[in-house]
Parts: C-alpha cells; structure tokens; sequence
C-alpha cells in the first residue's frame, strides 16, 4: 500500500482522483501495490466537487502526516507551492508535481533538498506526453543538439486557425476563449511564458543548465498576421510558436518565438492544441512525441505514472537527469549570438528608392536577402515581406532599429526567426 | 564503475562500443557510474573491426565472468540467443537485449528466470524511439485501447516510394536492396514478421498477453499495386504495414498487415524508412512516439539507455509492466471475430451482370459496400476497387471465397483492412 495526498484538488487533480479509482485493477497490477489516497487539500470546502475523499484546507495536514508516503502537488503558483514542497521533502516524502512554474524558479534547490528522495514532474512539460521520462531517460546516451517544441496548445491551435483559415489574432483567440483553450487573461500563454518554462526543465535535463526565464529570449504570437501565413504559405513553410534549444559547443540557446518551420517536418505537422516535442540526439537522431499537452485526464495520466513509478520502488533517475554536472559544464549563450535565417515584414511607403535604402541598411550589417514578396498596402502603401539568410541576431536588431528611424516605415517592423 | 560484456558486435554492437566511448562524458554524468567494456564476443575473431575492445568467440566467457554486471545480447536469433541470456541470469548478471526474435517467443520464460534482475530491450521494438519505457511507464495509469505502429521501416520505405512515385512493388524493392533498406532475402520485412514479433511485446507490456507469432493474424505487404494506390488517393487514404493491437472488453485484437488509413492522422504521415507508433490510452487520449528504427547508432541509443538505467541502480519497472497478471486477464480475440472495414480490389471480366452477381455474394453474408471505383483493365477486363462498411473478417473471408470459385473473377482478389 502507497498512501498519498494531493495538493490542489482542481481540474487536474479531480482526474487523479477520479482514474486512480476507475482504472485500480491496472494501476495496482502495474504498481505491485495498492494506491490509496489519504486526502486532498482545496481552498474552499463548501464547493461542489464529484469526487469522494477526505478532504481540509490546510496543506501541512498532507505535508506533516506521518501516513502518507507521497505529496502530489498541484496546486500550481510558485511561492507558496515552493515552501509547501520543501516541507515536503523536510519531512521526507517522495514529491509529485505538475508545477512548471515551481520547477523554471526552484528545480536546482528543489533537487538539492530532495537529494535521494523521489521528485517527479512528468506533467510539468507537455501534459500526457511522457517526455521528460523520453529525454531523460530514453535518451540518456545522446549528447543533444536540438530540441523543438510545440508545448504551448493555447498558441498551437490559435495559429493553426490562422493558417487554415486566413482569420485574424483578434478573432481566433476570441473563438479559442469561448471554447476554453484559452485563458480568459491569456498572456502567460500568448506570450510565450508557459512554452519557456517548459523548455527550461527540458534544457536542465539535455544540458544541466539552470537558466531563468528572465535569462532567456521569450516572444509571443500576438504579432502575426494573416500577411506572414501568406508569405509562409507561399515559401512552403509553417508558423509555429517553437520552444528551441541548440547546442553549440559548450553554449546553448534557449528561445520561444513564433518560427517559420518547413512543412515537411515532422514538428510542422503538429496542429491544434495538440503538443509536440523533436528531439535531436547525436547517437539516436531526430524522435518526435506527440500528444494532448493539457487537459485534466491526460495531465493526470502523467501525474499517476509518476506514482506508479515510486511505488514499484524504483528511483531510476537522478531528477534533473544527471547525478553530477558534467565538468565540461554547457552555459547559455548570450541572447546576441543567437544565429537564424529571418523574415521581416515592413509596411513602408510605396514610392521609388525605399528598396535601395532598405538594402544599404541591411548591406551595413552585412545581412543578404533571400527572398522578398511585395504585397499592396492601402492608400499608397507597401507590405515588404523579405527572409534573410542565415546571420546573427545582433545584426538583425541594429538593421531593424535603424529601419525605425526612417520616415518611410509606416509600422513597426515584424520580425519572424525562420528554423532551417 | 560498471561492467560490461557485448555478445554480438556486428552493426550494433560496433555502435555501442563507438558511443560509449565517444560520449563518455555525459554517459558517465548521467549513469553517475563509468561503464567499462570488458569483453566482446564475435564469430570470426581474423575479421577487421574499427573497435578496440577485448575479442573472444565464446560467449560463455562473457555469461560466466565474475567481473561482468551486465551482459549485453546483440547476437540476434532465438534458440542459441535464449540458452546464453537463461545461463547470464542464472549468473545473476543483469541482461540487456535488442532480439525481438527472441523476446516473441521467449519473453515469459525469461521473466519468470529474471526475477527481480534488471531485463532490459529497449531496442527490440523501433529502434532508437523509446516506446518500451513510453508504453511501461509513461503510459502505465492508462487502459491502453489500441496501439498502432509503422514498426518496419524496409516495408514503409516501400510503400512511401510506391506512393509518391507510382511505382511497382518489385521495382522499389529492389532499390531498397540496392540501398541497404532491404535485405537480400527480404521474407521476414515484407512478410510483416519483423513487426509482428514487436508487437507481440508491445501487447505483453500493455496487456499481459502471452502469444506466439504464428497465434496472430500476419500479413505482408507483396500482393500491393499501384492500383490500390489510386484507390486509397481517391479517398483520401495512406496505405501503410499497421501493427494493430485493439481492446475490445477483455479481448485483444492483434494483426499485422497493410492498412488503408486516412492520411489527416499523425501515424499516416510516417514516411521513408522511419517508424511511428501511435498509442491511445483511456486518460490520456492519443499520443505517438516518431524516430529512426533501425541502423547502428539509432539502436544503440537504446541499447546505452538501459545499461544506464541499470548502472543508475534503479529498477522502475516490471520487465513486462505488470508485477503479476491481472486477475480480469486479457485474451487475444479469435482472428475471425476481428472486426473492420475492407478494400478489394477484383479484376473481373468487362460484361453486364458480373456486378450483380458480385452484390448478391456480399449480400449472403451481410456486408454493405460503401464506395466502388471501376478502372479499365486489358483485354475485355475491368478492375474493381471497392470497399466495405465495418464487417466480420469472418464474413469477408466467405465472400473471398465465394468470389474464387467465379469464372468471371480473372485473379486473385486483393483485399486490405481500412482502418478507421
């Protein structure tokens, strides 16, 4: 017998509850032992809940009691969940999370203060999709060279209705709102927030980073336009928002950003609030995993295969992966040196010789242009859309604030990293 | 520090030693152990090897050495394969095999010898994805409802060529043998075994089913045409060499053979020689796992993975995820009582009332057509390709039957599973 209790008893941890009970006979047979949960901690007792546990107020009735074996936390946030969790481990119990913004914050003094005690975040990254147990675990023999991410469904299926539809940012995310996929506040989705979470607890389990999301590039989709699908579909590519990591040498660049990735990638055709994540191994290759990235079921799929794995009594892995960092320690390369291929899209006046300016400003950076489309604008203006070919992301943001200062731009340039 | 002794260094087998050696480095960070390689065991020790390793022919030096942890079969082949890995665990060495082979007739019988002694085959089924650890553990809080798998990429690379070229089965199978994707004696690919054996392992980890190839319905991909494959374009079909494992109750149907398959779905797009396997779990919906499943390196990434997880100390998981059987045991299902929409594709003379007389056959047995295409064949013949509502493979195989025994049938039929 395993004896747990749950922290957060919302739609997440509703379904833990809910297939802890209707799938018992696998779970046990799986586990070797029975899963019993002890309690659940809610905010509020007097809502109505459609599930049948004991239930209080007060985390440290689960995080104290000498009963329960593991502490599953899912009650998100990361101050008070950080202080609930190290209670946790104080008093010795295996922890389970789903908390991605827990884990970009603390994951390194969590671990140290877990030491040999299991800690486990399947769900963190991805929701169903086991990817954290994949990289790992699975392919713990690979140096990685790449990781790309579609692990955001609110943006997946905000810009696949784009792309499909030819409709605006404004009227998808409205739809996505009344359907529930996105947030009634939905910037920390938008804006790339969530994805760079996720991409940080991927980034310590490939290359042992302990990064921030302060210290990495995060940009949102709320940019694009109907305009950049026309310039994507044109050129053969798809627009994403892509969680990346590269490894250069001992550097890694870490970024979230809206992306023009080729159709016939794999990652490509990963569409509506489906998740996917490609992994690039040096021994292995390219695995891609694909699978519903939230939701209270399959969240809880993750969640539950975490306790089973404590409860067979195994501890298979160190928690971030490694159980001493490497000497030839990986650091995060500066946001500067990043180096991709770009699209930018100006509206400019549609007049002669702002091509030629356009050029020399670029030709001062030593950027080439690849490709350009012009598109009419109204009332005597242009859409230039343009892609560049590869070159670093310090000289595309000094052409893109000398394009500022020209009258002839009529908005504020966009500028999409394209992933080759 | 942990040793190892490799039975088998042929292409794989080289690979290991080469990464192991070559990514020393982070092996060593993330095993939190150094792995040594103590011995390798080869037929021909005259052969010239790019390795640098201690060579012998006898395996038992490697099965009876006290110094080795982890014996390593790469061997390949059933009966000689099972007498070394029974005499490894009888020396209580921990074994890590790539032998599908081996595992589709022998995986209980060593289960029962192993006991609690790490047994780990990542690498049996689909090369370098992690599908075994996906399925075990990822998956393990889930009633898995169907499997279905790209798990041969010499088959996929066939049947991706014929499709976007129009070319004939013969041809593209001997490219495949002039690019190394094929063998020179293609039987065991094309005859759907190779995958019919991964599923069988598949279909122990996800349903405690403890079948022999020869219990399951297998069927190669030889008989295709490049008709068919203007059938399934009409349609909006891929035709691809499934292995299907579905729940139905407590029976389990298990088959390998072409499938038509609508190419909206993630599995579908599985293309060249690469593998997919799609998974649909009751909590967590569908999630696939995509990479390379077959070559040196690939299946070398899996085979590191698991001497890492034994060298890490844990044993997460149960070698076939159960602890013991379920007491509801699963069953497989009668290949007869498989149910599934059917193409066939008939040639048949050119002449009134042969459509007739083929309506009143599928009438006896109660099938209903849902879509028909008629293509001009040579000489006074016609082909028809038409497909079925969902019907009993019982009932469809009556009317194959019955069809043969026409004088106006001018062929075999052809008849492939559509799978919805």
């Amino acid at each position: 017998m395993v004896n747990i209790g749950i922290i957060g008893v919302g739609t997440v941890g509703a379904s833990v509850v809910k297939i802890l009970q209707k799938n018992r006979d696998i779970i046990t047979a799986r586990a070797g032992k029975e899963i019993r949960i002890v309690k659940g901690v809610v905010r509020d007792l007097a809502k109505h809940r459609d599930i049948d546990i004991p239930l209080t107020t007060d985390p440290y009735e689960v995080t104290d009691d000498p009963n329960i074996d593991i502490v599953v936390e899912l009650m998100g946030g990361v101050e008070e969940a950080y202080k609930i969790v190290r209670r946790a481990l104080e008093n010795k119990k295996a922890v389970v999370t789903a908390n991605k913004a827990l884990l970009a914050y603390h994951r390194y003094d969590l671990k140290e203060l877990a030491k040999d005690l299991p800690f486990e975040f399947e769900a963190s990254v991805a929701g169903g999709i086991p990817i954290i147990k994949a990289l790992r675990e699975g392919l713990s023999a690979n140096h990685i060279e790449a990781i790309r991410g579609i692990m955001n469904g609110t943006c997946n299926y905000i810009l696949t209705k784009m792309a499909n539809e030819g409709a605006s940012f404004d009227e998808v995310l409205a739809e996505a709102q009344r359907l529930g996929y996105a947030e009634a506040d939905p910037t920390f989705d938008i804006e790339g927030f969530d994805a760079a979470h996720k991409l940080l607890i991927l980034a310590s389990i490939a290359y042992g980073i302990d990064a921030k999301p302060e210290d990495i590039l995060i940009e949102g989709i709320t940019k694009i336009d109907k305009l950049d699908f026309e310039f994507a579909e044109e050129f053969g590519y798809a627009i994403k928002l892509l969680t990346i990591a590269k490894k250069r040498g001992n550097e890694v660049e870490l970024r979230v950003h809206p992306t023009l990735i080729q159709k016939s990638e794999m990652i490509a055709k990963v569409d509506g609030v489906m998740n996917g994540v490609s992994v690039i191994g040096d021994a292995v290759g390219e695995t891609m995993y694909y699978g519903p990235g939230a939701g209270g079921d399959a969240t809880a799929s993750a969640v539950i295969s975490n306790i089973i794995d404590i409860a067979r009594g195994g501890k298979c892995s160190p928690m971030l992966g490694f159980k001493k960092p490497l000497e030839s320690g990986m650091h995060l390369a500066p946001k500067e040196s990043i180096t991709s291929k770009y699209y930018l899209r100006l509206v400019v006046d549609d007049r002669p010789g702002i091509l030629a300016k356009i050029a020399s400003i670029f030709g001062e950076e030593a950027i080439s242009i690849e490709s350009m489309l012009q598109k009419p604008a109204k009332e005597g203006l242009a859409n230039l859309l343009l892609s560049t070919h590869t070159t670093q992301e310090a000289a595309i943001q000094k052409a893109l604030s000398a394009l500022q200062t020209q009258e002839f731009l009529k908005q504020a340039p966009v500028m999409i990293r394209i992933e080759t």
